[in-house]
Order: structure tokens, then sequence, then C-alpha cells
């Protein structure tokens, strides 16, 4: 084969017991597993098994909703990252940290630890962190202006890049006989005087494995898609059609190559639920099983607090109502407001049948199928210009992700759509994207020519 | 056996090739240990096969000084601890940050999970972090003043308890039948309002195995050991003789008593860098022979930066300058100003001397002797009211630290004073500490009653 062939990507997204709320009520379930490390580690290994490109994690800093409704307590990301890498070989390891409410030296001196310690296998899922809660545990009273934590996200990306190439890849000499550890004029201070941030560097770790962790975004606004083409090298999304994942995948290509980039440097991964059983009966019963195990009262509160509404305004049996505010006006999580709303309207739900499909798959593709059915799916838009690969989201874990694992990643590997074996080490190997060159050095290259 | 004896505690304090800072230039040594988590996971199961308490890592946020003179670059090292948990059993880990660069919503968060991720065995060194080059990679040109610092520090210390026992122990039902993941009742907002922070809660993560992480401080200024008898149960000190840290641990001891709590609460654990050997004489030839690889010029540099004079007033063999800043002048590291200066002073030290003894240990005690003669040093302290323990800093890893289980240790437990074996599984059962209550709920209780 000469032409080198594109190949499928696949996440899996990781959440305790699994991706439907109720997940953690089945008899199966573990429901403490959020704080048990090695139900992380056993599912990062599946995964592993089944040559993933890598494992997923979201984060808050805070508590969102009621704690009675489905398990809360999360371990911090990169500790986890950490805790997991230990435990596997080779499988990347992404996890969700914010740019709104962290500072730049000490998160890009963590995760460029967490890709030294992986070898290599680190990425950074960027987000901006809606609402006034997570404000609240950093000293403000609501969330900074939807804009304004765009605006920082990207000068802290900046700043990160920056601190990532303050030391030269080959600054380290390790020179024991003249008694010079590193080449000091390799190791630069960065000097950066924004907006948002002042700070002098360099890092104190040395450049990593991978040059800088693989940069990950999933926030699907205008805001969102701009920092994505600029500094995203895989974006995660939710899309409930194959015209609309088509749309947002040849937006933020284009978006990407109109600043210079490949479009081959920014894979697009829209995320999808997948509920998998011999029969496609089957597989639809196990959905409604689940889905006769939520709560609806809790959800319903949390409906509303993401529609701005009172709960009174949402009757269980009526469809949204009439009236409701617009994006503009929303400060928090932007597209994922649009895509609730537009979702109930398009398919006419009551409020009870969208809190069932937004517990079962929180607004992603929610596909309930035999194994090749679920592979055609992924097939079809991996073929169609709507995925260069996905965001495996299985509703109860482990079990869903071994079946996935077991049944539908074969039949890929048999389509020649999937790799057997992981041909390389990093996370960067995986999805096929270049290390990065080291900017600061050419910008030094740059300014002694100049002088 | 009826009274419950006291026992000796024992923290292997580690840092790439060790902390002679030539130990890098040695043919033994591997000069990118820095990096390189095999290295430290290694260290970590010899220490543990020595039944060590804990392990420990010092940790700025900043590169201090200049790169060719020793490995700088440092693993972030909540990152550290947690490859190293999945590496060990029993252990208990010790990392240190700062109280001055991070927020306490994060930083609670991410020792509570190590804790989790370990199985009760985090601690937390808490310091305030020195110098104006810190302070310029978190947007500020210099350090806030000592006084202020030490006073967030308190504040953070309390901020952080309250998050640890914002969920009740017992706050997790999961209660699959009622559909009731933890009870609303016991996972309560904070709502702290202090001088230096505003965090409204709970944390994001369960409490954890200890309840608290083990809260270890190492600044020994007057403020230092107010934060220390107020909060601390482990107290990491540099102390150069006998006297000086009997004074020193009869004075934290009872101001912590001053404040009701029990003397035992708080254990006082010296440093010393033990120079092993078969004879007296050849220990001493190992010290010289890494003392001749000490660079000074590098070192030079450093010592005038911390005594605030320029370089060219320290000849390398003269004393040091009649005329210094005092202490009350020092916003930096003030014991460790006063420590190289008394220590200079009294023994008549050319800064050549100086240079070797600060390189060596970096004002710790360096004691070269036979494995009986260290024992010796030991027992001496932990039975005269000087240590209830020691912070062992080998001058190179790993050799040092196999010498020092292989030999120090067996004479140790044969003497009666050490642990053969643990027999708790968390750092608060290796130091004998109670599991502390969960302040929240007695505060809760006291509301009640009085309602
Ligand atoms: C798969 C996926 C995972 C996400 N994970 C997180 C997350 O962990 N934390 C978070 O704050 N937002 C997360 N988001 C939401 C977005 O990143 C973003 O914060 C939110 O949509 C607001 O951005 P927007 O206004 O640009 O849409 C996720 C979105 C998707 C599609
Ligand atoms: C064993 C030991 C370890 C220490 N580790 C650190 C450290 O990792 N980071 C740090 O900033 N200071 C460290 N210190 C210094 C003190 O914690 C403190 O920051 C410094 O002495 C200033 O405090 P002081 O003015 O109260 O003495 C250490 C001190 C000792 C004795």
């Amino acid at each position: 084969m000469s032409t080198p062939q594109r190949t499928l990507h696949l996440n899996a997204f990781l959440m305790s017991t699994g991706h439907h709320e109720a997940s953690w009520r089945l008899p199966e379930s573990n429901p403490r597993a959020s704080t048990d490390i090695t139900h992380y580690q056993n599912l990062a290994r599946i995964a592993e098994r089944g040559t993933f490109d890598s494992i997923f994690f979201a984060d808050s800093p805070v508590i969102f909703g009621d704690v009675g409704r489905r398990p809360a307590g999360k371990l911090e990301p990169t500790v986890l990252l950490t805790a997991i890498a230990a435990a596997t070989e080779k499988i990347g390891l992404i996890a969700t940290a914010s740019t709104t409410y962290n500072d730049p030296f000490n998160l890009a001196r963590r995760f460029a630890s967490v890709d030294w310690v992986s070898g290599g296998r680190a990425g950074w899922n960027v987000v901006t962190t809606a609402g006034p809660e997570a404000a609240q545990n950093f000293g403000i009273d609501d969330q900074p202006a939807h804009a304004t934590r765009y605006e920082r996200a990207a000068e802290f990306l900046d700043v990160a890049a920056k601190l990532w190439d303050s030391w030269q890849d080959d600054a380290v000499l390790a020179d024991k006989e003249a008694g010079i550890w590193a080449d000091s004029a390799k190791v630069r201070p960065i000097d950066h005087d924004g907006k948002h941030f002042r700070v002098r560097g360099p890092l104190n770790v040395p450049r990593s494995p991978q040059g800088r962790p693989v940069i990950v975004q999933a926030g699907s606004s205008e805001n969102g898609k701009g920092l994505a083409a600029k500094y995203a090298e895989a974006v995660f999304t939710a899309q409930q059609t194959l015209e609309g994942a088509q749309s947002f995948y040849a937006d933020v290509k284009s978006r990407a190559v109109a600043l210079g980039r490949r479009a081959e440097s920014i894979k697009i991964l829209p995320g999808i639920v997948p509920v998998i059983a011999s029969t496609e009966a089957e597989a639809l019963r196990l959905e409604r099983e689940l889905d006769q195990l939520i709560r609806p009262e809790y959800a319903r509160v949390e409906l509303a607090k993401t529609l701005r509404v009172a709960p009174e305004d949402l009757p269980l049996d009526r469809q949204l109502p009439a009236e409701l505010p617009d994006e503009d006006s929303i400060e928090g999580a932007k597209s994922r407001y649009t895509l609730i709303v537009e979702l109930a309207r398009c398919e006419k739900l009551t409020v009870r049948q969208l809190i069932g499909r937004l517990g079962g798959g929180r607004g992603h593709l929610t596909f309930a199928g035999t194994p090749d059915q679920v592979a055609d799916a992924i097939q079809l838009w991996f073929e169609n210009g709507a995925a260069d690969g996905f965001n495996i989201m299985p509703a109860v874990l482990p079990s869903g992700l071994e079946t996935f694992v077991d049944s539908v990643v074969p039949v890929l590997r048999r389509r020649g759509l999937f790799r057997s074996e992981y041909s390389g080490n990093t996370l960067r190997d995986h999805y096929g994207l270049e290390r990065p060159a080291n900017h600061r050095v050419e910008a030094a290259l740059f300014d002694s020519a100049a002088s």
C-alpha cells in the first residue's frame, strides 16, 4: 500500500459507572467506582486491549446539581491520568482542565509532568468552564463573560506553549566531566506580558516527550470553534445528525485551513453512546430498561437551570415552553444550550422524553443496535466527511466498553478501518500528529538573523 | 509490653541523584533521573523495603539558580506521588505545595485525590515559597511579605480543612433501590469568606481515606513555628547541633500544647545527610570526594543571592563579610538565612568551606560514619528530646538510600527503635496520628443544639 490510509480514531470517554445517568443503579455497577482507582485502571486496560487511541475524562472544579442523582465525586484528572499511566503502556491519556480557574504555570507544568511519567501520552482537553457555581469556588460571584473566558483561554494556551518550549529539546547536556548539567542558553525565560497573564518562566520541567501535550477542545459555540481552529489538534463534539456533523466538520476544518493549518492536523471526534446487543430489539430493550431507572425530578431541576426557567415551567408531559432565552444571552455553555433546545423542538419531545435522551447521552448521539449496525453508523460518518473518528461513551461501564471492544472493534478491524496494534508509543503517534517544533528556537533564530 | 513504646519515624527526602549538589557527576548517577519516573519508583520501593514511614519531595514553582549547576527540572509533586503510589503499597507519600501560588479548591482537591488513589497515604508539606523569582511566574513582581504569606497560609489551611470535611464520611449512600446516590444533607457548602479567600464548596471529592492528608510544615521562622504549632502533624527542620535541636523541639511542642494539642500529635523530624561506610575514615573520604566535585562559582552566586550581597563580596577563601542584613529585613526564607549565617560564624568557615557544607546538606546535619555511628547519632537525638525521628537525605541516590536501608535500618531494628514491618496501611498509621474527626459534623451538631 503506497497511499497512506486514513485510519479511524477512537477515544474512550470514561465516567464512573457509565454515561447513562442511572447506570450506577444497575446490579452490575459499583456505585463507589468514582473514587476507586482500580476501576479506572481496569477500564483503561480494556480500552488498550481494543487499541483505542486514548481515554478521556471530563471535569469541572465544582459539584453541579444534586449529589442524590448520580455519582458526583471526581478525582482530579491529572492525578487520575497519572495513576492510569502506571497501569497501561500505550494508550493516550486525555484530561480536562479549565483555563478559567487555573494558573498557566501550574497547569502547563502538570501536563508536562504527565507527559513525562506516561512516556508521551498526555493530552489536555481545554475548557472554559460554564456556570456561576464554579466561579464561587474561586472567589468570584459569577463566571466571567463567555467572550472573556475564551479570550483568556487563547492567551492561556499561548503562555502554555511558550512554557513548554522554554527548554530546547537538547538543553540538558548532562556533561559530568565539565560539570555542566544544562546549557543555560537553551533554557530561557518567556517574559510573557499580556492582558490576562504575566509569566516570567522558564518552566521548571524540561521539554516533554511529545514536545507539548496534545491539545483537545470541546466547545462548539462560535468562540469555541475559533479557539479549536487555532489551537486544537482534536475536537470532541456532540452531533445528532449526519448533516449537522458534516457541516460542523467542514466548518472547523476550513477555519483551521484559513489559519494556515493542514486539515489533517485537527481531528474531529463526535460523541456516540452505543447500546449494543446481538439483536436490534434486544439493544432497544436495554436502552428502555436504563431510561426507566432515571428519576426525572432530579433531571428536571438541572434542565431548568440550563434553560434558565423555573422547574415548574417544565411539566413533564408537555413540550418545552415556546419562549426561551436565545443563545446570545447565554453566558454558560452556549452550544450545549442550543443543542438541547433544537433537539427538543425538532423531534417534538416532551420534557420527560427530552430528559430520557439527555440522561442517556447528555446530548450526544445514542445508537442502539447490533455490532454490525454500530460499525455501519461509524463507517458512514467516517467516510462521509462527518468524523475522523469517535468519542465512544458507553452507557454502562465497564460492560459497555467491553462489549464495544469485543464486538464492534473486530468488525472495524476486519473492514480495514481500525488498527489491530499500536504502531507507535505516544498519543501523537496514535492520532498521526506531528511532534511540534519548538517555536522559541525558531523565534530565537529569527532574532539573531535580524540583529 | 503494655506501655506503648515510642517508635522512631523515618522519612526519605528524595531528590533526583541525591542531596549533594555534585552527586549527578558521579559515574554511578543517572543525570537524567529528575524526569525519569522509574528512578523515583525504584527509590520509593527501596524506602518501603526499609519500612520507612514516608518519602518526601521538596518543591518550588520556579527554577532557582543556574541550570548548569545541577539537575533543575522537577516533575510536579502530586503527579510524582501518584505515579509512585502505583508502584508501592504501604509507604507514606508527602509532597510540597505552596500556599502562596495555588488556589485552595484546586490544591485541596489534588491532595484528596492522591489520598484516594494511594489508599490513605498522602501528606502535604505546606510552604509559603520564598523569593521574587516564583512570584514572577504568577503575575506579581515580588513575593508578598513574609508575614502576609504566613497569614495566607493559615487561612489556606482553614479553607482546605473545611473542604476536606465538606463531605461527611457516611455521605455516600449508594442506595440503588431508592435511586439516591448521596445524602445531600451530608455534602454541604463551606461558604468561607475570609481575608484572602472566598470559597463556596463543597469539594467535588468525597472525604478521603485519611479524612485529611497529613499536614507537614518545614519553615522554622517565628511565623513558621506558629503555623506548625497550630496545623502541622509533622515538622521537617534543619538543625546542626543537639542543643539547637532540643530547643527547637521543646519550643514547637510547647507551642502546640499551649494551643490545646497533645505533644505527640506533632512529630519533629530534623534532616540528616548520612554518609555511610564500613569505617569512619572511608566515610570521610567519600564525603571529601563529593565535595571536590562542587563547582564553587555556581554556588557562590546562589549564596550571594540568599545573603543579599554581591558575589564579589564573597571571596572564596575569606569568611563572610562582618556586615550582613539581619533576619528581620529578610522577606524570603528567614530561618534558612539565619541558619547559614550562624553556621558560618560559629564554625568560622570560609566561603569555600561554607559552600562545601551547604552543597552536601544545604544546611542540614551531615554525618559521616559507620552504620553503628549513624545509628548512635540517631538514637542520641531520639532519646534526648531532640527528635521524634529523622528526615533522611542521602547524598547520593539510589546508593545512599540503599546503604542506609541495608546497613543502618537493621541496627535500628535490633535496638528496638524502629519497626520491622508496617502495622497499618496509611501514613497516619505509620506516624501514629489519629484520623481527624470531621469538624463540620461537630459544628453542625452544635448549631442544631443551639437552635
Ligand atoms: C465530549 C465533550 C466533553 C466536554 N467536556 C467538558 C468538560 O469536561 N468540562 C467542561 O467544562 N466542559 C466540557 N464540555 C463542554 C465544552 O467544552 C464547553 O465548555 C461548553 O460547551 C461551553 O462552550 P461553548 O459555549 O463554546 O459551547 C464538553 C463538551 C463535549 C462535546
Ligand atoms: C526539610 C525541609 C524541606 C523544605 N522544603 C521546602 C520546599 O520544598 N519548598 C519551599 O519553598 N521551602 C521548603 N523549605 C523551607 C521552608 O519551608 C520555608 O519555605 C522557608 O524556610 C521559609 O520559611 P521561614 O521563613 O519560616 O524559615 C524546607 C525546609 C526544610 C527544613
